[in-house]
């Protein structure tokens, strides 16, 4: 009997995540919106010009893979949902912070 | 008469950067030799074992490069080079150290 595969997805390197993040405006975007306590993505979509729900989707699936932010959802109706940073989530965006002005004080 | 090919060579974004030192053992090791004040090649290469001269002389052109580190080259006979860390290899060294801790505590 073949040995079952099993599909193993390695979490990224911190180092990975920050070049993935910063890399992507619409990432950088929506955790900034996070960061700053906007929680629904309706209200994160009013915020931003230009933020179609598919992007905003794609991104938040992304940051909650990395576990920068995470999800409540609320049994009402029509259901609530709402993101808010994780403790790693907001050392991750101190982080990110500090590369973005390392880049400015070069340039 | 044909136009000029510039070969320009755009500085990497501090990101790319943190990614690339990261994921290089080598580039860590020098780097945390200079962070330490180790300021010789030769006393780089007594420090650390396996350490060649080719590899050490890559991984410090590449701190160069990156302006991470400098070198000062003292008219002695024989000549004397040194390195040191820059003001931006400094924060950027700080960077490295979260970057590494939030990966430890993820783990």
């Amino acid at each position: 009997m073949p040995a079952l595969k099993k599909k193993i997805t390695k979490p990224p390197t911190a180092a990975r995540m920050v070049e993935d993040i910063i890399g992507c405006k619409w990432s950088l975007t929506v955790l900034s919106l996070v960061r700053s306590g906007v929680k629904r993505p309706g209200a994160m979509q009013r915020r931003v010009e230009g933020l179609t729900a598919k992007v905003l989707n794609e991104r938040l699936r992304k940051l909650l893979r990395y576990e920068i932010i995470e999800r409540e959802v609320f049994a009402e109706v029509p259901p609530r949902v709402e993101y808010r940073l994780t403790e790693f989530g907001n050392r991750f965006g101190a982080v990110i912070d500090q590369i973005t002005a390392l880049d400015e004080e070069r340039s």
